[in-house]
């Protein structure tokens, strides 16, 4: 059996940190659950002479990964440096080399989860990814484990931190866009450049790792229809609340019979629905399975500490497989071939905002526009504008087909009585709560 | 390796079903993750001619439970029965016969926990039990897997259904009491007997197994400190919600450094709280990590279904083990001794509401005798009564030990312009939503 464990990491930023100081602060926890020392061999860094908040021997830094990733005594690789193309080339040879792999990296997972899988399982290594999504929440696990013996049939999740406190902050405090997301940067809840965060392509990595996982089903991330929140303006935040919804991104991944859609975008939730009072940087994913009904899992989405939480989670699991001798064996295989809803098989409430002329008789050739398609509303309100003889008309739909209501809003554009289509998304219905 | 597996249950009522059918509705799926069949080979029930939804051919019946816990071919046993004394014999027997054992007996877990974990482990068989607290919500296995390397320092949970959804009934539809009881009882929601439901005393099973587990300790249900919902009254619910809190019955086990506290009591959550939206027969747990912060665990507290997916979900890791020849070993040794808080050293905020005679300076008697103890107020309202020239006085304390509180308590009640102290709950402090 296994005496010990030594660790290898790629990256020292402050996820990194994070592992280091929870190996070094939790010793005896961790060796009173492996039953062995984990240590941790060698660091790869970008520069060995940046300043750091943990204290590491000066022999244990290097700024050469092959180092780390073909060192006989190390038995687990950590890949905590972020990239995608070097860095599946890394992770390739670590696997290759017989070294279980821990990764983070929620970019690389959606790009080549299935590639990388592939290649644990056939070297019989462990390869783990918990943090990649919603860093400190247990979801992949939950998924895998704990709702094993159910079929699960959506999962809808508030799956980026920087949106969501973007999000948060327009609600509850009416800033616009530009100053909310400039709040965020502030307090490093959003980067430099939050293109991927804020344009959704971020929670849609995340959703198509979970949707993989979930419904056993190999779908690539270009499966995901991405919408992100740059447009959203304050008069939607506003009629939403006025409607009685909450506005969030949201990643549903959603199963019918053999057929599965999975989408990022901005969502009027309903306020009582749970994950409508998941704010600031929170994560949650509400798992529906056919025999256990809805679940919610809720916590941070990222932060040094929760991720670097996940990954020594990993980290204990690996360990845990080396002393049994069971490594390798936990890659679920995908069990069902992947078969995308067309857009006529996608149904959904939506909101829609336009800008009509104020004359006699454009209300009805709108209205008469949804029927010929046979969509109906749930909710309308039409407000006279203080410019240019316009009239404001707010709807929501009750179900439509996504098909259906692309059409309706293709005509929309062209009639001559629409002066613009100012909003439109995507509507959930009535929570359970 | 493992061939096929085959399965005794002890109990066949509304999860003994669920079980079966899962197991026979999810062959398929359950074959992939386990890679072998897994058979139903005989059920232990009280009476074979009683009328079931599942079909099962005739000989998988027998009255007797001998049958099961002595089958050689029996590798597994389920127990769904309940009961405590006769159950924990059986689950023994079962267990010295070297068979894996799966129940969803959380008064059993609760009282004889200790005694079955060791004894699994010394046959080098699986206990497992995660159906025995919040049924459809993997939350045992969260604590032990996905918050393995986090040091757990505050679990909050409402994990009984039966009295959330009388409180929800209380709050929500200004039901009374009783009616909200009855109301329950209809539903099928509260036994016909619910003492043990509404005293908190199936609360405090779980959160005994819950402390045992995220506090690595030997915590016992009797101490457990429990007060039920019995003397909740609108009054109370009424004051709560104009003060701006929800009225819930919360299991909290809190550890500060090595010393621990654990108690199920009715207590006031402010509006925000996560848990305070928690409504009907939902069950929550929250987890307070150092390193992860915090975490929420939500969906149904039971119910066939989700009950019996549990204890499918462990079925599946008990194959797993079998398979890979790993089992007995998952059982987690309490690490740290019990150490108890004091009552000086459990602190929290109150809610107190007393009638006083309507007379000069009763006031001042009333809160010289706080302050004499150091126990501050964060709110006070005072209003007239329509009887007996008394005043009614609401109050929120500040922190103060529960040692301090029950002084107070005690001397208030012997003031005499004090006509009766109505009722005391717990606060909760500020949600972190």
């Amino acid at each position: 059996m296994v005496k010990s464990v030594s660790v290898g990491l790629l990256g020292l930023g402050t996820v990194g940190s994070g592992v280091v100081k929870i190996i070094e602060n939790h010793q005896d926890k961790l060796m009173h659950q492996v039953g062995c020392p984990v240590e941790i061999k060698k660091v790869a860094v970008r520069d060995r002479d940046k300043k750091r908040d943990v204290a590491l021997p000066e022999a244990v830094l290097t700024t050469n990964v092959e180092e780390v990733i073909h060192d006989p005594d190390i038995d687990v690789v950590i890949e905590v440096m972020g990239g995608v193309e070097e860095t599946r080339q890394y992770i390739l040879t670590a696997l290759k080399n017989g070294k279980h792999v821990i990764t983070a990296n929620k970019d690389l997972m959606a790009l080549y989860g299935t590639e990388l899988l592939s290649v644990a399982s056939e070297h019989g290594c462990d390869l783990f990814y918990e943090a990649s999504v919603a860093g400190g929440i247990p979801i992949l696990r939950s998924l895998v484990d704990g709702l094993a013996s159910d079929r699960i049939t959506k999962m809808m999740g508030i799956v980026n931190g920087t949106t969501n406190y973007i999000l948060t902050k327009m609600s509850k405090f009416h800033r616009a866009y530009d100053e909310a997301l400039a709040e965020a940067q502030e307090l490093g809840y959003a980067e430099a450049d939050p293109t991927a965060d804020v344009e959704g392509l971020d929670a849609a990595r995340k959703m198509a790792i979970l949707a993989r996982l979930g419904f056993s089903m190999n779908i690539d991330l270009q499966d995901v229809y991405v919408k992100g929140i740059t447009e959203i303006t304050e008069e939607d935040i506003n009629y939403s609340k006025r409607l009685g919804y909450t506005m969030k991104l949201i990643g549903i991944a959603h199963r019918d019979g053999d057929k599965v859609e999975v989408s990022v975008q901005p969502t009027l939730l309903p306020e009582t629905h749970p994950l409508a009072s998941v704010n600031d940087e929170y994560n949650a994913v509400y798992v529906y399975g056919e025999a256990v009904g809805e679940t919610m899992f809720y916590g941070p989405g990222a932060g040094s500490l929760p991720t670097a939480t996940s990954v020594v989670s990993d980290l204990v699991a690996v360990v845990k497989n080396m002393r049994l001798g069971v490594n390798g064996r936990s890659a679920v295989t995908p069990q069902y071939d992947k078969q995308l809803k067309e857009d006529s098989e996608i149904y959904s409430k939506y909101f829609l905002r336009i800008h009509v002329k104020d004359q006699v008789g454009a209300f009805a050739k709108i209205t008469s526009l949804f029927s010929e398609r046979g969509v109906s509303f749930e909710k309308i309100l039409q407000l006279p504008l203080n410019q240019k003889d316009l009239a404001e008309i707010v709807l929501v739909t009750h179900q439509a087909s996504l098909k259906d209501y692309r059409d309706v809003l293709q005509q929309l554009r062209d009639l001559e009585v629409v002066e613009e289509v100012k909003s439109s998304y995507r509507v959930e219905g009535e929570g359970a709560l």
